[in-house]
């Protein structure tokens, strides 16, 4: 153990900084000014409801880490324009509109320690503020004039969309396969992060090797930060996540973790998850003992081991750019992506 | 009144031919065939439930009347490519997931004479797989490379996603106005048959004279169309019809024929809409009594009225091309949807 040195940041108990999201945070921060305006601007219409709905989720704190990683991308590849700061918008909105229609399939009642839009304002608003969002989500991208970027941003919107219903199809079975988890995982989590970062590259007029490396980056990292969050759901604590810990076992979603405890398990403890999970008969102790079963079989270690494997992955994606405070930052983020708590 | 010659087509009692949209799938058949061919085409996915749930409502018989405008306007222009196959693909689309998300938002039973997807497949597969459409119709809008397209389709989504949202805002509200009714016509059905016109002509490289003569064409139809659908929610017969009569009534809406018969009422009979539509509280024999008070006042009379006039506009915006088989096909299309009975 080595000695820890209390600083500004966080230290890990080996003494060495914690890694932050700080130095991405620093380096986009004029060019998430400009972003975070043009989001304001595109969420307004003249019906009243739009702005509104659409403001309390904006507003509500989220890292916009998709959005960082569109600009960093492309001020790693050297980009002087104003378009990535219209597709970074078009990213952020797509995930916006994402998460208002998730809150509605999941029936979530909280999101980022906020009452979800559904609640205050119910399904039916928030189903048609995310068409809304979606469609000058598409409109920005229009006005950069790449088709490139539309197509890249499209088949996202594509398979994002395939991706949760494919979670829809394998929820509440026991029996899926860590493949099919990790198929609706790279569709409706990676499929975002991936193109966000590509499109920085295409929007600079880069070579296809360094768009495909930074969709692999992208992916890879989306990978890593989906397993944290499933993770983080039975693992973390509610003040620090905005969330309901234990939202997906409500749910009665098949995550990595319930995959590996169902798998290591008895007889007994499958059917316990086959009860709580599948038939959705839930008492009010049964999450504590879900939380019990995973820690027994390690299924959060082992879930945080395959996010670091994914982590790294996406780290030597980047090998093929020159280092630069871009690239590290970008890399910082991978390690604060897998390493996080909240 | 002239004599009534019974022949192949339906007649109308001053011996008149009926109106039809016959001529309009003639000429486009050939088109639609390649069109339908490419709508089941991009509504698959590996994902099961994405062509299950989208197939059930494409193969439930809509009459694809915006597609058929896409292919007629370009066709009209002289268009002889093969990239308005795409656009009117991506129209029908937008379309298609606009109806998945209305039958979510409206808590609808009925679509086209069957039970609504939602019915059967659940709001969440509903809402997603329309994503899943939208996110398709924007893939092909890219292949067809005109970013224009590509702007006025995005535009009618964001317009048409306000309208709805509009329509909830002043929904359940008698002192809804005849000027907020048409706001929410124009955008949420009008957008989608002016953008599904016009861009017929911006494929075909027309002059921007031409492109906003179809637009016209195309919103004044749209809106006539609408007109037409609200009285017939009241006064046409399930049968014909495909889905309940008083729909409307039963979700609360405000429409046209209801705002005539609440201006024109006694204080008696604002208090029964207002009891059945602002306060919801609906009793068995009150659907009836709605249309009798409707009949009273002629409201649905006159809701026809409008929407022949907007009929006209719309005819009369496409004076400037010169006469052919196309316009006069478009021209009867608009005859056959102000006097249609389904």
């Amino acid at each position: 153990m080595g000695v820890v040195i209390p600083f500004d940041g966080q230290v890990e108990s080996d003494g060495r900084p914690q890694p932050s999201l700080d130095p991405l945070v620093r380096l986009t921060s004029q060019d998430m000014t400009l972003i975070n305006d043009l989001i304001l601007e595109k969420a307004q219409s003249h019906v009243e409801l739009i702005p509104q709905l659409a403001g309390h989720l904006i507003n509500s704190g989220g890292k916009r880490i998709r959005p960082m990683l569109t600009v960093a991308a492309a001020r790693m590849c050297g980009y002087s324009g104003l378009h990535h700061v219209k597709l970074a918008m078009s990213v952020e909105f797509m995930h916006t509109a994402t998460l208002l229609h998730d809150d509605v399939v999941d029936e979530s009642d909280m999101r980022r320690g906020k009452e979800a839009a559904r609640i205050i304002w119910g399904n039916q608003a928030s189903v048609l503020v995310g068409d809304y969002l979606l469609g000058q989500a598409f409109k920005m991208m229009v006005e950069t004039g790449s088709l490139e970027c539309l197509r890249i941003l499209s088949e996202a919107a594509c398979v994002i969309a395939e991706g949760e219903v494919l979670q829809l199809a394998v929820s509440q079975d026991t029996a899926t396969t860590e493949d099919s988890y990790l198929k609706v995982v790279v569709s409706k989590t990676a499929a975002l992060f991936s193109a966000a970062a590509r499109v920085g590259a295409v929007i600079s007029n880069r070579p296809r090797k360094e768009q495909e490396a930074l969709e692999a980056y992208g992916r890879n990292l989306g990978i890593a930060f989906q397993l944290i969050d499933d993770a983080l759901d039975y693992a973390g604590s509610r003040a620090a996540m905005g969330k309901s810990v234990g939202d997906d076992f409500r749910e009665r979603k098949i995550t990595l973790p319930v995959i590996l405890a169902f798998r290591r398990g008895s007889e007994p403890e499958r059917k316990f998850w086959k009860r709580t999970l599948e038939e959705g008969s839930q008492a009010n102790d049964d999450l504590i003992y879900a939380q019990k079963l995973l820690e027994r079989h390690g299924s959060i270690a082992e879930t945080m081991n395959r996010a670091r494997h994914y982590g790294q992955l996406s780290k030597d994606a980047l090998a093929i750019f020159a280092d630069n405070d871009w690239k590290a930052a970008l890399l910082e983020a991978v390690d604060f992506c897998v390493s996080r708590t909240h």
